[in-house]
């Protein structure tokens, strides 16, 4: 069966696509201020919510669910063979929905207020590092995050899948995060600084608004950003264990800011 | 310069080393009793820890700051040409140091007591998330992770990298899950599951010695594990954000119990 049978003709051209081949790279992704949302169940996601994406492509195994919620949001829809599916998705293999949207908005610079907590991280460079991140932003009701410009970027494939979503729902703003804390702790807020070095978690006081700053464990946070600082917190020791990664820590340390904003 | 010129010549055969490459599958592995440990960092804490790996492989350039170190450690130490590395290791690109290591010992079957806290894992098919459970485990001090049996084998390769050398410090155990822990139940240890549904964690009490039992977000946890609740305990929702997954819950969790045995 002819996928032409049962869907419209296709709606872009092969030079069209052949140009959406340019969204797999951050140069092309900056030049056309577009990303990719990939696999079955993020586009689903994304199609329920309110950001509408230029165009979904499907394979004509995958069409069945999605061309509803794609109609039903006024987007877009196309069958193309499993071949041009591989040419358009990052996956090693098995690329059978990729959707294409424009840049998210970004997040406000306004220094965190009435209780807010904001995340900031300094030069973490692995995408799916940033993309769990995201997710436990969304997780303990974090609405934004901060990352400096060193930060490997949001749009980046491995960071859009390792968010499961939540790149919908969390603003992210890339800023010179060294002014940007300055600026907000003079507006007020309390600039925590996550880092093994620090005074245990459990008893310092946890005071809000507040921004919670992770850098990587292989670059650590920069000095600048050090020197923002109200507060330097760790999770304390138990044994002669290694650190956690900045994900796990983001974690960690939610978990203790959660439980302080519940108190 | 030739290796031949520096280290002694090749210890392995060439039928030996075909052998090996058998161990980059569970079938080989288990066939053998013998796992890979790779990449330079993770082979220089394996040399330094009490596990002596049958034999190291590297690459002429990756061989400088190793060699000292297995001669010190007494361990057969090897350069190979980087085709035959590639051969060995199972990285997509790069395989510099592959170590061979016998299978570590299992964890014990003991109830916990003494206020220990024991992790137990339910179907956890991931072997990355794995991996990142053995390392959240060392950081919070929980020396033993239970696995149900359908949960991935723990000398994956991908979780071995996962665990960043903590696999060298957690033990863990394959068990019929449900079975150790009414076992355990009954012996006077704490069972509390996480789950979405279970109570307000923050305002549980939570007692020891304990098992601390988790699911992955796909399969959940079986029926007959639930049965063997204590508790049930949940992360509170802040929102209406998904579910985090198994590590990232295991990081939240492993730091609110870590906060309780320090109060």
């Amino acid at each position: 069966m002819g996928h032409g049978q049962i869907y419209p003709r296709s709606l872009t051209t092969p030079a069209e696509r052949k140009q959406l081949r340019a969204l797999r790279s951050k140069k092309g992704r900056e030049e056309m201020g577009l990303f990719l949302v990939q696999g079955h169940k993020l586009v689903s996601e994304l199609l329920c919510s309110p950001f509408k994406p230029r165009a979904v492509f499907a394979t004509a195994g995958a069409a069945g669910a999605l061309a509803p919620l794609a109609k039903h949001a006024g987007v877009g829809f196309e069958v193309l063979p499993d071949h041009e599916l591989e040419k358009l998705g990052t996956f090693e293999t098995g690329n059978e929905v990729v959707a294409v949207l424009p840049f998210l908005p970004e997040a406000s610079d306004r220094a965190p207020a009435n209780g807010e907590l904001v995340l900031a991280v300094d030069r973490v460079t692995d995408p799916g590092n940033l993309g769990t991140i995201l997710r436990i932003a969304d997780r303990f009701g974090v609405k934004r995050v901060l990352c400096s410009k060193g930060t490997v970027e949001v749009f980046n494939p491995k960071c859009v899948q390792a968010s499961m979503g939540s790149i919908l729902r969390v603003q992210v703003r890339y800023d010179e995060l060294a002014v940007r804390l300055r600026a907000w702790s003079t507006a007020g807020a309390h600039i925590y600084l996550a880092d093994g070095e620090g005074s245990n978690v459990f008893s310092t006081e946890l005071l809000r608004p507040a921004a919670l700053v992770l850098g990587s464990e292989s670059h650590g946070i920069s000095p600048e950003v050090k020197a923002c600082a109200s507060s330097v917190i760790a999770i304390p020791q138990f044994g002669g264990a290694e650190s956690l990664n900045v994900a796990m820590a983001a974690a960690a340390l939610c978990m203790e800011f959660a439980r302080r904003s519940l108190g």
